[in-house]
This record gives structure tokens, C-alpha cells and sequence, in this order.
């Protein structure tokens, strides 16, 4: 169960409207990397957990405060639109470039959809995708994803923080990157916890038996450019990071295989496809197929 | 520029015909995290570096490959539909079980749309979407998202193996699976070499200046559920992973803000939202505003 | 079937193009709401319908209807776009805020793909989706659902009709809006003769047998959020809407549940999800499984 | 703020598994009028919300309950999938059509993304979608909305309980169809409340002045159709819902515009279009344009 | 205006119904060349034109009757759903594998959402898209996309088809394949007319001046891969269709540029992207920058 | 397999940067018409081919180059973005309409996301997506719909080319022009020539037997539209393109069908439709239907 308390975790109240800045929150709230995806993403997770522990109480943990963040978020994008334009002022408008980049740049459905309010919308309108979410079942998996997905939102908010000079957005920007630093840090925390406890190693997933692979490709770095350069990283020799082959560089790939000529048997005529034989030859078939 | 060879880099062929498991496929071609998904991903990342070297000869490396992931999966794809039902035998399904999960559970497209051929989508039928692909510009943070990329794409490749037992789609799978434990590998090994030559460090983007988050709360567990076991985890106590902070752990969040109240100035009459006064009065407001 | 008569049900010509205007009106054509929206519910809801009479024959005749207020709109889009901008001229962008404003803000692919014509997408972009949607076979619930749409998109509307001073697109507009009040009327008449002629009753369903649900928290409010006003309204008390019961107030949520521990069984190892034991043992399993 | 309590509001385990009746039960947590829509909705309501007050605390009130009914169905999913088919035994589906049965209609993705667990979609994949949202500011308007999503939730409730006879899962949706019993109730006892107090009055919204509507058509039925008994509803005739106007009635709609003719001016050449005239003239034209 | 008269223009009756049928039949209303797409892409094609006359006239001709046929297919769906299983009878799927092809392949929605109705969906249960309409302004290339939707349309339908042998679906299909008869032979009428009478040639603008186009490339095959046969095709050699050059081959692009170097003056540091030195350098340049 | 060569098809730098003019071109790179769609268009058809020969050595020859298409335009994207403002610098908006025009019109994400790179959407920031290909495995379908897409995507392309005077940007775009001429060219020489060797006929698939059409409408214009100069054209008389029947002409359809009445068994009540009759019936049966 969720309970709501009306609080916000910190306080979300810019100095002044700026409508421009509303859209470009609207990323961090309902885009790919924003809070909703987060928010669902944990809390996919939680619900989908077999394993009672501190893993699942960190994950409800963390889920419910992104929720909380969606709300900062909209009750932030809800001031900042405060005076967005109800009509396009065409005096205004040519006296004034500002009037203009706000006529021209704003979220058109923060004001006829919704009145002035925060959508759940990424910063060009896309609304938000149940496709953005990661739950695997496989902890390391998602613990990985979960990491990655800071990582995303944080480089976002940053330079979010930057497109204004708007104290109060800057300082509850302040704090969500703070957040989304003690989150970042934390996946990685919880994703070595979950190898050092033995519950899953590196290649994930660990417990596909390795024999089932191919494993002479397993560890080598095949070249599919003509650059020279990535024979120089450390993932063409040496150690790799699952401690279980040592990577080899290949300039071209090993042939293996040949794009398959047609099958001896052509596909049912009734597909009406393109077969390489005059059609007359079809034409007669399929009559004669379809006659009986 | 880009140059296909008509070979393949693996051979894919099945033993034999299966429209259902050519279903189960297209989620590693054109899921959320199937083979069209990395190769963009990679392309875009190339695309927008602003560094030449090993990262980016590694990264259009990788790229060019999973063009031939997509390719390999296709082709295996189309071979499984090669026996697609063109008709609903009525007599057959009736009789055989084997027809009914058949003509129950295939990819209604493969017959319709693509006449026995595979299609951009993923097992649902869902079409892939751009919205899929992470570019950021910031490599630490994207080599993590293709690292986590890699991983979910390996789990699931690792049922989908487990799905049949045809001779020829394991073959495949075997070597695919392999492929991704290199591929996870090598984004791993990537990401520690961009921080051992310190372009980058954790949090990302570790060139946000510090003193601009708010670090009271930059390494703090808050405890949003009342579970009490999170507190036990790593990231509860003890140096964080970025080796800038010391992990704390509090119960229950502290409270920062409260939801504004309504500012003092009601919005625009003119959206028409619901201010919390009888109408009557915006209604005069309303019309005296409009007839000026 | 339908037929085509070449005039509009209402004239379409602004006072003078206006590209930014031309995006405002996309909503009401494209949008969540907008004309495509009512037009394709009505109509299949009509196309389901299950009984002949005068709500089928409604049905039809305001679903007709709604087809040319996709018209109507598209028209005058058109219109509005007759100057879409085809070059960006940074000159007179340099001068005149006012081209500044058009060149940010206009519809990008009103030029470069509709080449200065109307699409079937909302105010930013969005293409019309089938999922806005509703015909469930229930008349009341749709009838409740088609009120609710023509509300919202009266609201939608009248934000508009402000956003512009050109007498044209008012003129149309104030046409549409009044349609909008029929409409609203309308189905609000219609839901509310289906209840009178006996055909369905709140809730709806209202044939689903009352003694399958949990009547004991039909009819009660259960407060999940710590305000303490929600218990004032009319829905925490006294005689609710559909006749059947009386509200109550209920401050929290009874328990009735806990989250479900692990079951004994765990799940297919095969899916290599994390079951909280350290992964050795499933290799192990796995392994053995696989080998039979 | 949001808080989690590892309790559920409903007991949520079914008597056995079964993986088909897992994804009817996804209609209801991930579907246009799911339950993910509803938390969501009510939410984004209260956040925009610009008065304090009962309307707003009862907002939230709910909007927390339905994230806690998202939680239910998704830890009830999860259990329904336990015996996910991790593969396609031919054997057992040529002896078995209930193997048969599970085998085509399961959804793939429970398998091979989610590792047997909920996902953030509806019952035939689509993942979830912010475009189902609805929230005006305008609150009479939105409350209609939310009644109506509740009736389309209730309906398919209904439908998804007769689906299955295991009694655990009808417990659940036993206490679900009750709750949107209430909810059904609490927002039409809301919506008329906000009347009653003046707050908002039919049509929404009542405070556009009505001397910019053109009523000569406000209240008037406009017959689209050759069908004739519309007329004997309702909502052809005496006094409209919103008091405001009589219903009239009118076959065939009075002609008030013609689609207009090209403008004198014909459009940019530059955007390639079709005109009218032969193009050698345009030629000419654009040519010389483009010289200058 | 568009006015609805209750009649079909061809009888839609199946023989019985049919729930795996009707799912098929959505593939024709609602898929990407189903009869929305073709509905919708005509009318907005003739709001746009900017012509009068036979081709404007034409246009909405075909568009009307289009949208009879999305009626004539959502008619039939619903009647192929009139024995929509409600339950999932489990001693029914086990001894019928009939049943369990039912159960296992409908269209799930069909029954929860829509209550054995049609929907606005193909079959895969994926919303009709705005996205899938063509409108571009000009008609040459406008009605060669349509020829090409209409032959999509017609394979399609054949398919279909053959998947069934209820007399009625088939009677119903073979009307509307002679219908795509004719309209695949209508535009391609239509666009040869419009080339006789001068309104635009081949290539597609042919009013794009050819000095700006680069004409050494312009009629010249390049081979990116490795196949040699693609040089024995009329596109390798001989006078091309739009008569304005001969057709050549090249084997392998000619080299004309590089991918640039990253450019001297690196991006923004507040974009936090990776630029190739090591960020001490920068976070010392961000902070200042930042101070400043 | 594909093969990635660090030299672009052509030079792809700008004079300098333009933030409006990136936005605009990721139509040609991620649009319904952009190079990420043909490119996957053409792999598609290739990877579904049941022919050997010129026709698919051809298809791959193209389906490379356009990924080398997308390239180019991405390379181009990042650097018109060099200059992408990082902040909203007030005082510069308020001096200069031009700023205000790039603070407007710039696609928000380009910064925020991709932090000056390019994106896989379109120029109104829909992600690209699966539902933009066509492969049908009919080549002459195929063919049809490529010279469709081609065309289309030129006549964008010189759209695009106006709006800016770079001389880099329209360096690239001419080549790319001149690439689209050639591909159209190439496409329509390709369906002459499957025509020519048998391989199909129109109307597309040619090899549907016509006994299954109904010939008495394949051939015939019926008009749903109230314009009369339809019949003028060259699709109202005279013979057909496909060689296969005499175009006629009839205004008005003929009356084939009438929409169903509702049939005598009525839906199964447990569906909760309205079905016309008082539900107190429909009670009592699906009370007594429930309790057996």
C-alpha cells in the first residue's frame, strides 16, 4: 500500500514563472530517464521479487521516493506555468524577442490541455511509455539498469540546472541531483552486495551453463571498422571483468555462415509472394490448389 | 559509410520450422533491448562523439556487428516461418493440439503483413521505437547503459534458448549468447578505462561542480517503506562507491517543504480551471476581461 | 456508408494566416479530444452496437457529424498555414520578434512533410492514436465517457478561441464550441434515458450481481493521504449516487493482505531470475536439468 | 510524499497459477483505464490542482489507494505466472490442448522479459501510456472523466472476474469491482457537489461567456444520418441538462460554408506542391526565386 | 460534410462466428494499410489540395467510400465475435484443442475492452497511428503512395482471404479485393495524368531546379555490397524512367569526406559530455565558468 | 554482415552552426520518410527475399548505402548542434530575436538528452519507429511502396534544402537529393522490369486467382462524393492500367447490404453490454447463469 503525506520531500517553489524552464522539467519528470521512469521501474521490481530481504525493502524503499519526486516535479512545473500566455499577444509579441521565445518554445498542451498544469510528458511532448521500465527477475540485471538510469537522469538534471539562474528551481535541482548521486552510488553499492553474497556473477546471467555457449567468441573482440585504435582498450587483451577468459582482438570477423538460399520448397503460393518464378507457374498451382 | 558482405557472420539455419519460436525471436530483434536497439544505440553514441580514438573505433567496431545481429536474427526468423499457416484447417485443429498452440500463438503479421517474414517488432508485436536507444554524449554514463543493455539482452536470450530444442536456433543462440558475454564484457572494461584515465569519474557527471548539489543528502538512504532490512545493506553505512562520501541511513524522510498553497494570484480566468471561488465571480471577471 | 457533400458544415477561412494558431488548432483535431477522437468513438460505438433505435440512430447521426468537424479544421489549417515559412531568413528573424516567435514555434513538419497542410497529430506532434478510444458495449459507461470527452473538449476549445483575435478562427470556433454544448447535453440526455428506460443503472454494470462484489467497501471512502478535509464531502457520507448504499469514512485502510513471501516452490531456474539463494545451487540444478 | 506499507490493501493469491487469466489481469493494471491510469491521473489532478481545500485532499486520498491497487494486481500477476512455460515441450503439447491453450495465448514477453513477473502494459501488450491521462485544471470536467474511467474499469473488471473461476483471483476482484463501486459513486457525488456549490456549472466550462458561443446551435440536434428515430430521444426535444436551452431538432444541417477555393495566391513554389497549373510555369518561377 | 446513410455497400455477414477470424480482420481496418490508413490519407490529402477540379473531386469520391469500408469490416468483426468465450472453460479447452486455439489466439481486448466488438486496432492489437498517413502536398508523389497503400491493402486481403472459409467473411473479402482492383488502378491513373498534363514529372519534385541538385550522382548505381548481379538490372544501365539521364554503376562509392575531427573549440562543458581529456581540465573550466 | 568504414558518402559539415536547421533535418534522419526508414525498409525486404539474384543483390547494394545515409545526417546533426545554448541567458533573449528564435524552436532533448548530438526521431520529436516499414514479400507491392518513400522523402529533402542557406548543409543535401533521384529512378525501373520478366502483374498480387474478386466492381469508379468532375478523368473511362478490364463510372454506390440487425441470440450477458432490453431480465438470467 502507498500512503501520501502533504509534504514534499523539499521545498518546490521557483522565484518567479518561466515557462520555458516548465517544458525542460517535464524531461526529467516523464521522459525516458525521468522520475516516473524510475518510480515504476523499483517498484516493478519490488512487486516482481521472489526473495523476501533487504534487497526487496531497499527497493520499496527507494521506489516510494521517486514517486515523491514525480510530485516535486509537477507541483514545480505547475508554479513555473503560472502566467504562461493565455493569448498570442501580437503587440507583445513584436515589442519583445522574450515574449516571442516563450510564444514560440512553450508546451503548447501546458496550456490548452492542461490549463497551466505538469503533464506526464517528456520536454517534446512524447507522453510517457510503459517501454521505458526494466524488471528482469534477474537482480544484477536490473541493479545494472537501475545504476544506468541514475547515471542518465543525473547528466540530465545538470543540465537542466544550468538552462536557468532561477533560485528556487537551481535549489530544488540541488537537492534532486544530490538524490539522484545517493542513488547512483547506491545501485553500484547493491550490485557489488549481490556478487560478494554470491547471488549472481558477471556474465549475467552466471548460472547459464557455460557450455551452452560458444565460448571460443566469448571473450573476443571482433572488428566490424576499419579504425585501428580499439585494438589499444582493455577489452582486446587482458583479463576480462567476468575473471573468466581473456579478451582477443580479431581485425574482421570469421566467416561462419552464408545468407541461406531459398529452401528447396518455395513458401505456400497463397502468400502471394515474390518467388522468382515467372507467375504463370503460380497462377496455375494456386487455381489448382485453391480449386480443391 | 556502411557495406554489407552476403555472408553471415554465424550460420542460421533451423532443423526445422517454428512459427512459434520465429514469435519468441523477434523480441531479441526488435525488443527493448534486442539487437536493432543496440546497434543504434552504439551508431548514435559513435555519431555524436566528439573524440576520436580507441572509444570510437571500439564503438563503430561493435556497431557494424549488431547490424549483423539484426541480420542473422532475420534471416532465422523467416527460415522458422517458412511452414506460416496460410489457413485456418478447421479439420487439422480440431485433431491436433500441436496446430491449435500454433495457430493460437503466432505472430499474426508474420502471415498477414510480411507474407512469412520477419518484421521490426518485438514478440508482442509491439513496433521498435526510437525511444529505445540511449546517446547521451557522456560516455561513462552510456558505456553503463550498454553494459545493462548487454545484460538484459543476454537473460533473455537465455530463455528464449531454452524455448526449443531445435538443433539449428540453439546453435545460433549459442553463438549470440556468447557474443553478448563478450559484449558485456568489453562495455565493462570500457567504462573502468574512461575512469582509470580520468575522463570521467563517479557520480556521473563527475564534472558537476560538487559545491552545486546539495551534499547533506548526497549519500543518504531515506527510508521511504516500512521495511527495516534495507538498513543492512551496503548502501546504508560505509564508504559509497564514488569514494566521495560515507553512506548514512535514516528512517523516514526529513521534511523540507510542504505543497505550495494557492498563490495569490489566481491563474488566467481565461483557461477555465477550477480556482476554488463560485464561478460567478470569474464570470464577471471573465467577460469584462474579454469585451476589453 | 458514408458520402461526401463539398460544403463545410460551417465556414472555415481565417482573417489571415497565422502558422502558430494553425498548431493551437491541431489539438482540437488531433488531440487526446480533438474531432478525430469523437468522430471514431461515436462511430464504433455505433459499429458494436447491439440494438436498433433511436440511440443507434443518434450514435450515427453525431458520428457523421464529428467526420466533418475533422473537416471543418483541417480547412482551416490549411489556410492558417498559406505562409508557413519556407526558408529560415535570418534577417528578417534578426529584426522582427514577431517572425522570431513563427520560425520557433510553428509546426516543423506542417512544413517539411504536410508541405502547408493539415495532419492528423496534436499541437505537438503527436499522432492521432487509436487508443484514445473508447466503445466498451456498455451503453452508459460510453455515454458517461462521450459527455466526459466533449467536456474536455469544450475546455480545450474555449482556450484556444482566447489564444487568437483573428475573426475567422473565432468565428469557427464559436461555432464549434457551441456544438460542443449540444454535444455535451446531449449524452448527458442520453445516459440519463437509458437509466430512466430501465436499461442500465448505476454502477455500471449494474447487472454484474451485487453479491459477487465485497459489499462491505462498496460505499467507503478509505483515506490513503493525510489531509482531513476529504471527509467534509458529500462522497464520506450520506446517500451515494447509485441508490445502493450510504458513504463511509474510514481514516486508513484496513489490513487485509501482506505481500506474499517467496512460495515454496521457486520459480524455473531456467529463467535465471534472483531467488535468494547463492547462485552455486541453481547451477548446479540447472546444469543437471539442462542435461536431461 | 508517498510512502510504502509491505502490506496490501486486499489479499492477492490465487489458488493456482495460470498464466492466460496473468494476462487478461494486465488489462486491468497496465490498460487505457487500468489502474496505473487512474493512480496517475488523480495524481497529476492534485498536483495541478490551485485550490486547498476537501476536493484536493479527497484527490489525493484516492490517487494513493489506486498505486496501491496497481501493487495488488502486479504481486497477483506475479503468482499466476510461477509456472510460466520456460519451454515449448512438443510432447506435452501434442497430448495436451490446455498445454496448447497456454502456449499460444500467453503473453511471450512474462516469459522471456520479465522473468515471469508483472509488466507495465495492457492484456495484449501495449505498454502503458501517459496519453491516457486526463487533467484539465478544470475540475467538473475532470471529475466526469474519472467517473467515466472507473464505469470502463468496472465493466472490464466485471469481465475479467467471469473469466476464471479460481477463487483467489475472484476474491481480489471481488474487492476491486467494490472499490470502483465507490469510486464510481465518490466521483459523481463529487462532480455534483462542485455544482451545488457553484464552483462549475453545465457546459463545461460555465464561465466561457456564452455571447462568444453561437447558440443558435448550442441546443440543437443536427441529424447526420438518414436513421429517423433520433429524434424521439431526449436529447431532440424539451429542456437541455444544462438548463441553459431547449433541444430542437433539425434533418440535415443548414449549409453555412463551402470548401473554399484556392486562394488567389498560390502557395510558396518552394514547397514542390501540386497547383494546379502545369509546372513549366512553376519552373520558371522558382528558378528565378532562387537566383535571387 | 460527411452524412451516414444505414446501409452497407456490400452485405457484411460471416456464416458463423469466428474469434481467430475476426482478429485477422482487424489487420484490414485498423493495421498500417488498413482501411483507416487509406480513409484518412485520402481526406487529408484533398483538405490540403490546393486545386479544384477531377483530381480534388476524385479524391473525396475515394475517401468517402473508404470510410464505408472501415464500417463494413467493423460490422463483420463484431458479428465473427457474437460467440466471444466469456470464460475460460478449462474441462472445454482440455478436451478441444478447437477451444484452446480460441482461447490461446483472440484478441484478448476484444473481449474486455470492447465486449465482443471492433476496435481501432490491427492484429496484433497495436492502435491505429496517425503516422501512418501520406499527405504531402504534392499529388504525383501523393498518389504513387497511394497505389502503393492499396497494393499493401490487396496482398493483404488475399491473405486473409485464404485463412478462412466461412462463405460470408469471403463473400464480404472478394468484394473489397475487386474494390482495391480498382483503386490500385485508380491512382495509378491518376498519377499518369497528372504527368500528361504537366502538373509535375519524374523525379518527384520536378520542379526542384536540377543545377542544385548534384547531377553526377543523380542516375548513378552504387554498390555497397558485395553481390555482383545488381549490375545485370535496367537500374545499372540505359536511360532512366524519368527520362533525364542514363543509368551507370559504380562498384563501391567514390570516397568524398571523412567523418570531421572533433571540431577545435570543444562543446559546452555544462554539457558534462566526454571530450577526449581528462575532466580535471574541464571541472576547473566548469567551475569558473560557472562562478563567472 | 555489414562492414563500417570511417569515411562518410559524401562531406557533411556546415558553414556554421544552426540549432533550427539540426532540428529540421532529423525529419530527413528519423522521419516517417527518413533515412533510418529505408535504410530498415530495404534490410527488411532483403532478409525476407525467396529469390536469389539481381533483384536481392540490389536491395542489399541500397540497404547500405542508406545506413550510410543516416550516418551523414547524423554527423551533420552534431555539428549544426555545436552551439546548442546551454542556458536560457535572459538578457540575450530580450536583445535579440534571433536567440529568441533558437530558445524557442530548438528541440529541447537535442540538449537536455543528447547533450548536442543527433537523436533517432523526427523533427517534432517522435521517436522513429517500426510501423514506418513496408516488406511484404510481394516485390512488385514492395517496389511500389519503395518509389512511394523515395519520392516522398525528396520532396522533404528540397523542402529542407530551402529553409537554410549553409553552404555545407546544402553541399550534403544536394548529394543527397540527387541520391533520392537515382533511388526513385531505380525503384520504378526495378517494378518495370519484375513486370517484364513475368515475375508479377498488376493489379498487385497478380496471381490471385480473379474468379475470386468480384469482377462486376474491380474496374468501376463509384463516386460517394457530390462533385461531378470525377468522371472526367482517366479513371472513370477507358481502359485500366493492369490491362485487365474498361474503367466505368457510377454515382452513387449500388446497394448491396444493410447494416445488421442485432442478431436473435443476444451476446452472452456476462459481457455487461447494453442489449436493449430493461437489464432487470438480463439480472435475473446472469444471476441464475452465474449461481449454476
Amino acid at each position: 500500500m502507498f500512503f501520501h503525506k502533504q509534504e514534499l520531500q523539499y521545498k518546490a517553489s521557483p522565484a518567479k514563472p518561466d515557462v520555458l524552464q516548465a517544458r525542460r522539467m517535464q524531461e526529467l519528470l516523464g521522459g525516458q530517464y525521468g522520475e516516473i521512469t524510475v518510480a515504476m521501474q523499483y517498484m516493478f521490481q519490488g512487486w516482481n521479487i521472489h526473495v523476501p530481504g533487504k534487497y526487496r525493502d531497499m527497493i520499496f524503499g527507494i521506489g516510494a521516493e521517486e514517486v515523491g519526486h514525480v510530485e516535486m516535479l509537477a507541483v514545480m512545473i505547475a508554479q513555473l506555468l503560472e502566467k504562461a500566455p493565455v493569448e498570442q499577444a501580437e503587440d507583445a509579441i513584436s515589442r519583445d524577442p522574450a515574449v516571442a521565445a516563450v510564444i514560440g518554445g512553450m508546451d503548447v498542451q501546458h496550456a490548452i490541455v492542461a490549463g497551466a498544469g505538469a503533464r506526464p510528458v517528456d520536454s517534446m511532448g512524447n507522453p510517457w511509455s510503459g517501454s521505458y521500465v526494466t524488471a528482469s527477475g534477474n537482480l544484477l540485471a536490473d541493479f545494472h539498469a537501475n545504476a544506468a538510469a541514475e547515471m542518465q537522469g543525473r547528466v540530465q538534471a545538470t543540465r537542466v540546472f544550468h538552462a536557468t539562474d532561477d533560485k528556487g528551481v537551481r535549489d530544488l535541482l540541488s537537492f534532486m541531483i544530490a538524490r539522484d548521486t545517493m542513488h547512483q552510488n547506491q545501485w553500484l553499492a547493491a550490485a557489488a552486495e549481490l556478487q560478494a553474497e554470491g547471488h549472481e556473477e558477471l556474465p549475467v546471467p552466471s548460472n547459464f551453463p557455460q557450455r551452452l555457449e560458444d565460448s571460443s567468441v566469448a571473450h573476443q573482440y571482433q572488428n566490424f571498422s576499419d579504425g585501428q585504435q580499439a585494438r589499444e582498450g582493455s577489452w582486446a587483451s587482458g583479463p576480462a571483468p567476468d575473471g573468466k577468459g581473456q579478451f582477443s582482438y580479431t581485425d574482421g570477423p570469421q566467416d561462419h555462415g552464408v545468407v541461406p538460399l531459398p529452401p528447396p520448397t518455395t513458401p505456400d503460393p497463397r502468400f502471394y509472394g515474390t518467388t522468382g518464378k515467372p507467375n504463370l507457374v503460380e497462377k496455375v498451382v494456386g487455381t489448382v490448389k485453391d480449386a480443391l
